[in-house]
């Protein structure tokens, strides 16, 4: 045995019972009446020195603890005589024995070892809290080994949208896409504003418009661009939306074909910078309600464009505050003093030089939460005289004797079919929204595998993402972004091969459905990414802080999320009854009777109670659940509002009394949709993957059922010890996917420079 | 009858069918197969002319609709029939029957009324359809009334702290307070010392330090003026946090006498600006494991502090990049070649020119999320030579013969009771986000109760406040809000008041739990309030966007909530079996065995299935049911914990597996804490408020047991019926609470011009 100077000081026979002292002391853990306990019970041990039992005594007194010198000693004594040894003692109890003379090994180790078992410290652990062993060097930690190819999983899950992507990605990470000034709005929209026109000109605005007009007639294309850009920069996207998407679409979708022809060229370049002007101060989600006034005057064949009062000023229009020339201005029509609805108009708001027109008042919105590069502005309109050929005609018309003619008879029906222009934007929005939590958690899952912090007792610390904690927090997330990725393409292909009403209703209800989902996710993502990556996350140069910023506003605009999920929950109660009726109240209300007599799938009364693995985790039971909660969620909304209205009562009350009830159905069904189109998307990738992705299907079905427990229980769909073991499944699937994290997030392909400065420790 | 001029072109007998046609044209509710039925039922109208007949037929052929033109004649006919009655017909055949010639009533009649009954038509609803009702004026609408005084339920709710509330909002609404440069970061970072040297002169700095060095002694007021300085700029109260609090307090707290007396009265007065130095960039919440070393030389009784690594560097240090002259450093102390563990040390690190001194090398954050106000700073240290005197005495010293000595011996529970000193500013950081919580439910309430969307078909458009998706997201975070207002105010009473070692165990792990509960809150009250306010939540003139960017770190800062929940979990391990065992892992372990056998109370059966509104509401049983979850959750978790040790689990990895059961738990406690303290706190309150208080418990608690339904269901503590009661409380509650809503906001006295420009239309 060695010993420190210090150790001369005590007798021999004390030595073994140092590492038991020091971890009572270190540690704290005894009471006053423990640590008496504890003396006496030492003071017993036969065949000790008189003066071991005197140190003993001493340093076993709660009044008078040891100094931190002493304390200090005991460990250094213990550490010098484990020095040599190839591995660390099991116990204190081998401590003791390794410390003890060799006169009286028997007796005295024996106390110490009842003592130690007595109070719990006959551990590994407490060994560790002696002896504590160098850390591992972080470097030589083996790789976590990839069991499928990253690049090709990517690759697979673009599809035939791989080429428009790679020549989108060239061009955003090209220099010319760098070090936006975005902390200087005004020459941060600048900037965005010149990034517009090189997409213009690299041909990027115009792959959704007609070839007849120069495009490439690929709307399928512009979405995949949309979607890239905004891995690089949220207000170019949304700049790029605003000229080329909402401004161009609305000329496209509305326009007869000789607007068409006028615009949409100039447009596509960039070189007719406009505005989709349709919201206004006093009405947002109430479109139909608008109040600006377009008023036909026959006198000089002319339409005099006005805005009535403060709340009827056109808010929040993208481009309107400093580049927009042009602007479709929603209004409502009225030809021979009769109001004929809302129509779209095209009215010139900027000269050349960029002088707002006589007539059109422009404001700046000014600074805003996020999208700084965008230029928001306000217009109204004091009697601004337009030509009639300034109203996009495709769905009305005023002929040169001044009547108005309209295929669609209805204000109502035409309304609508002017409004289901937007569709393709909201599956803009949701993959753009996507792509950006995508970032967010290719950063958080980064950081977690690099950063570490605490450990086992004297063990290297752990990387944060092996901690339970980290893994629920980030790991389903990483399903549901999968999940969106595979439903948003299959969604954006049906909208480009909708060729009939119901097909085109069906793409419109889940385009505003995933709308709601992907950006809602997005800002639950963000927040998550932000605070795994603690105070790092909130550095402006690690991303997050931008992405979350930028994204926090896709909630609410295109449709605010809330008022999006009870139009969709009205579509589903027309829809369950086999028909899309419009948007308007009175046709559900016929339906409703229909629904709550349908019949429900009888449940099955074995799933309900199974915990086997291989049932939670299966994708047919988990659909059968999901499906159940849509099926049932609609029939007692039905029943519900059925009750209501056949007592009188008026049925916007009635929907109000009933809103939570049918946004969770509406949320329950975009989940069911989900869900079947991500497990139907696995066959189609590459073998090495399907492994992992089979278990993140059923991770994020799993987590949604687990989120939903509550309503399964409540209908007994689940038993107790089912939803119990729906927790442990979910745990389970994290433990086995964790190794997979890395590749999973490197399976999104966003190349390391556009996550810019990738956080480091 | 009167008629329009188109009127003249129908036969008189197809009057009576107007009304009909044109809700089915306009709502274009029926199919092409509905519309022939319609059209063959209504031909076999038994006595009506041919003229009638075959206008009819023209007129409901699915493959001709009629005009648009058409369809506005029609509307503007049956108004002009109804214009000058006093009130609706309340039904299409009334309308009907308006509208039919005198000669052949009868059957006509009766065919409209058995059609319009067949297919849903029959109702209130579809009158108006046809015919608007003039818009009721918003200025019309009877003011909410209020049943409580807002301003007495402010005063009794701050109680003894109204007088230093009152102080500091008069300062902080002075002129000086206005205007910040928010959006230009160096102007920004000036401007807010500027305010951190106002409050020191005014002597808000000094409140809580000591009488004998020149403070008021009054640690509580100093909360109160943190909480109320958060109402105006959310950087001016971090920094105001980093010297007085952190800084100032770190000397208070860990200084000797000698070194209170010489530095507390130059830092309250802000003349010495400066750091508090713990977290490095490889150590945030490992603060144990910091690496700074602090070197104790004998040869010329100095200390040398030094950094040894990137990964030491203190990082994130408010006050650093820019105006922190002195430094309180955390560094391991080295004395005669051993380590005694974590002591804080005084390090110049500027000069009076703002110089950095020599070794010191000072880095800036940069911009970040928020609270650009606050200059960050990264510090490292070349072996900068400080005096001996240097070393923070209070726990650890170094007498002049060089001989470290403490009055604790173990390394670890000194480093523990250093720490403890945080606890008065987790405390802070709790109120402060409260304060911008309720910034942000002052916004969306208003906003929520002036802006209007959507309404009854043909009545005036509805507030947003009337619906219940609006009531569900707002009202319960007014309930927490102020459940966390009386807690937090409680636990600042019990902060100042604690006497003794159990006592302030006690506040410290409250004082963990709430900081974690309220910065969650915060931030989820925030993005609710941004979302509610749609786009006007996103301008930056609205405060939102500030608001959200500033407190974003606040689950992050002064403990991370994941790493805070679990070291309270740790806690109340220990303090299940009565005892405060410090933080060390092995210490929980011994009472593991002990908490899993402790029984639970017998649940209650008729409990399980009540579902009586009283019963519901019962503040009693809401408690009842809040308690049995907490100690079921600390059992089940011993009982885990306990299994894993006892099959020879590392008990690192035995908390790790349990981490999310241990979260659970911790909220579950904190949440019962608060409802606990937010009940007792109603009796104290001016009677007239204290019905509504009473419902606002109700819907606390009864909010928190439906999030957490599917647990109480799992546990069988809840059967089916009782959970859907739960919720349909819930909205009952809502609906009683909904007309306060505005009092109850004023409740929280917050004055208008500090909520800045309120959202207006």
């Amino acid at each position: 045995m060695e010993a420190t100077n210090n150790a001369r000081a005590y007798p021999p026979d004390l030595l073994p019972f140092l590492p038991l002292l020091y971890v009572v002391w270190e540690d704290g853990i005894l009471t006053d009446a423990e640590l008496l306990q504890l003396r006496e019970r030492l003071e017993r041990t036969p065949d000790i020195s008189e003066d071991a039992r005197r140190v003993l005594r001493h340093f076993l007194d709660p009044s008078h603890p040891p100094s931190a010198d002493a304390v200090h000693d005991w460990r250094s004594m213990i550490e010098a005589a484990v020095q040599a040894l190839p591995s660390l003692p099991a116990s204190l109890t081998e401590l003791a024995q390794l410390l003890a003379p060799h006169e009286h090994p028997r007796a005295i180790v024996a106390a110490v070892a009842a003592a130690a078992t007595e109070i719990g410290l006959e551990t590994d652990e407490a060994v560790r809290a002696v002896v504590r062993r160098p850390e591992v060097q972080s470097d030589d930690r083996p790789a976590v080994r990839h069991e499928f190819d990253p690049e090709a999983l990517c690759n697979a899950s673009f599809g035939d949208q791989l080429e428009v992507r790679e020549r989108t990605l060239a061009l955003v990470r090209a220099e010319s896409f760098a070090g936006a000034p975005e902390h200087n709005t005004s020459a941060y929209r600048e900037w965005v504003f010149e990034r517009i026109v090189e997409l213009g000109v690299r041909g990027f605005g115009r792959l959704g418009y007609p070839k007849d007009v120069g495009g490439d007639g690929d709307q399928r294309a512009f979405m995949t661009a949309f979607e890239t850009i905004a891995l690089r920069d949220l207000s170019v996207v949304v700049k790029f939306g605003v000229q080329f998407g909402l401004f161009g679409g609305s000329i496209q979708h509305l326009g007869a074909a000789n607007q068409t022809r006028t615009y949409l060229p100039q447009i596509g370049r960039a070189e007719l910078p406009g505005c989709f002007a349709m919201t206004e101060t006093g009405h947002g989600s109430n479109v139909r309600q608008i109040e600006t006034v377009a008023t036909y005057r026959p006198d000089d064949d002319t339409i005099s464009v006005h805005t009535p009062s403060l709340s009827a000023r056109k808010d929040y229009i993208g481009n309107a505050a400093r580049h927009g020339r042009l602007a479709t201005v929603f209004a409502q029509l009225r030809v021979a003093g009769r109001s004929v609805g809302v129509h779209a108009f095209l009215v010139p708001i900027r000269d050349e030089e960029s002088n707002p027109l006589p007539g059109v008042t422009i404001e700046d919105c000014g600074q805003k939460m996020g999208l700084n590069g965008v230029d928001n502005g306000r217009l109204s309109f004091d009697n601004v005289v337009i030509p009639r050929a300034g109203l996009l005609s495709r769905f009305g018309s005023i002929d040169e004797s001044g009547q108005y003619a309209s295929s669609i008879p209805s204000d109502g029906r035409r309304f609508f079919t002017m409004l289901s222009t937007l569709v393709g934007g909201r599956i803009s929005v949701a993959l753009a929204a996507l792509s950006a939590a995508k970032s967010g958690l290719s950063i958080a899952v980064r950081y977690a595998e690099r950063r570490k912090q605490f450990g086992p007792k004297g063990g290297p610390e752990t990387p944060i993402m092996d901690y339970l904690t980290h893994q629920r927090r980030l790991l389903p997330l990483v399903a549901t972004a999968y999940a969106l990725h595979f439903s948003l393409h299959a969604l954006a292909d049906d909208f480009v091969e909708a060729d009939d009403d119901e097909a085109r209703e069906s793409v419109e209800l889940l385009a505003s459905g995933f709308k709601c989902y992907s950006s809602d996710n997005t800002t639950h993502t963000l927040q998550t990414a932000r605070e795994c990556c603690g105070g790092q996350g909130y550095l402006w140069e690690n991303r997050l802080a931008a992405l979350k910023a930028d994204t926090d506003i896709f909630t609410t605009f295109e449709g605010d999320n809330t008022v999006l999920y009870l139009q969709v929950s009205k579509s589903l109660l027309g829809a369950y009854g086999g028909q899309f009726a419009g948007m308007d109240l009175l046709g559900y209300v016929r339906h409703f009777g229909r629904i709550a007599a349908t019949s429900l799938k009888e449940k099955n009364p074995i799933a309900a109670r199974t915990t086997d693995a291989d049932q939670l985790r299966s994708h047919d039971n988990i659909a059968a659940a999901m499906r159940y909660r849509v099926e049932s969620l609609t029939r007692s909304a039905a029943a519900r509002l059925k009750s209501r209205i056949d007592a009188g009562q008026d049925s916007f009350e009635a929907f109000v009394e009933c809103q939570d009830h049918l946004v969770e159905m509406s949320s329950a069904h975009v989940e069911h949709e989900l869900f079947d189109r991500f497990r139907s998307s696995v066959g189609k990738l590459p073998p090495d993957a399907q492994p992992t992705l089979d278990k993140l299907v059923s991770l994020f079905g799993l987590s949604a059922l687990e989120r939903e427990r509550g309503w399964f229980l409540e209908q007994s769909y689940f038993e107790p010890p089912r939803a119990k073991a729906v927790r442990r499944e979910v745990n389970a699937l994290l433990g086995e996917i964790r190794p997979h994290s890395v590749a999973l997030i490197e399976g999104f392909g966003i190349p390391d420079d556009l996550l810019r400065a990738p956080i480091a420790v």
